[in-house]
């Protein structure tokens, strides 16, 4: 039978061209749903990420920081609940790594109540400004060597990875008939590269990101 | 319960650097299942098919010519049925459109018995290099624009998009445990774009292929 819903939300990913600006991705979003017997059930979900190319440990912190003090004026254990779920939802199961150093995650969150879970929601979009626009500042004008933006590259051939396997928000997108396919695999990057048997050197810059996409940090305590 | 199986084959994905010179890909494979009474089942599959980035009708003609010869050595039904369902197995569905001109695919072959299945999968795979490298030679010195090259680039994104989100094979593969990544994702190209919103100017040669890949052609009768 039909299921009358209502969806709405806000979703923006960029994808610098500078390999040292990492890419963030945030949505939120609003859903409503009418039952067949004519319950109402309502739920937000969203989160901010980072998916950096090389690790700037100073840059994880300030963003996990920024987003962490926006989540604990609400409660202090959303932070850790919404870190871990991050870490879990963005991971791309047949290579073993996330798809990045995370952020916050959450889906059909309905309590304590729609007001208060509205405010939280405000205040996570209004951390996205400050987690991320410093680190471009700090960033954007960093020179960069062919390799390195070979190394970006390949790491988005992985963020495509992601997106097309995994990502819920697309396969929702690409089943829902009618919807706009251009708004939906606008998340993917301009260019991508993938090579066969790629491994980065030990203890390489390569390798140092690498591992921690294999084993996520905790970034502030 | 467990569900022994056997499953051998051969994949071969070429995404050349010359956008004059289109992508192919074949497969060939066999399997053999032990279901729980013992009974034994066996099957063949595969397929061969053609994505250029532009059309070239003869070309197009001189691939489907020379699968159709091969299966018709066989069964005059084959061609017209394998063809079909290429054309119906590499659509893209969120787009509308197919990933190449196709060629032939077929699945779960058993009759009319093995060693002639065996005989028939042999002459595809024999046709394999008389239907391909004709075309390679013939453009593989041909020059091409910075225009061409990006072209190539966007119609790469969909063959990414086609294997990531449809492949039967890429899905089997990325859930089978233990399974080798690596020999799984070689069909992805070396490198892929995307461009929100790209459509190409009416009668170019890029709105001539889209045509193509939206409405398949007969190309031999």
């Amino acid at each position: 039978g039909k299921l009358p819903f209502c969806a709405m939300g806000v979703s923006s990913v960029i994808h610098p061209k500078n390999p040292h600006v990492p890419t963030m991705h945030f949505n939120y979003r609003y859903f409503e749903i009418e039952e067949a017997d004519g319950t109402k059930q309502w739920w937000f979900g969203g989160g901010t990420d980072l998916t950096p190319t090389y690790l700037n440990e100073e840059d994880a912190v300030h963003f996990h920081k920024t987003l962490k003090e926006a989540c604990d004026k609400h409660d202090l254990k959303l932070y850790p609940k919404y870190k871990k779920w991050c870490d879990d939802y963005f991971y791309i199961k047949h290579r073993g790594e996330r798809r990045g150093i995370g952020g916050i995650f959450f889906d059909d969150v309905d309590s304590p109540s729609k007001e208060e879970v509205f405010q939280f929601v405000k205040s996570c979009a209004k951390a996205v400004v400050p987690c991320y626009i410093p680190i471009v500042k700090r960033h954007c004008h960093d020179s960069f060597t062919p390799e390195e933006k070979l190394w970006q590259q390949l790491r988005r051939g992985r963020y495509v990875e992601f997106n097309l396997v995994y990502d819920r928000g697309t396969k929702f997108g690409l089943l829902t008939p009618g919807s706009r396919i251009e708004s939906i695999l606008m998340s993917l990057p301009l260019t991508a590269r993938w090579e066969y048997m790629h491994t980065p050197p030990e203890s390489s810059k390569e390798a140092e990101i690498l591992e921690v996409l294999r084993n996520p940090r905790d970034w502030v305590h």
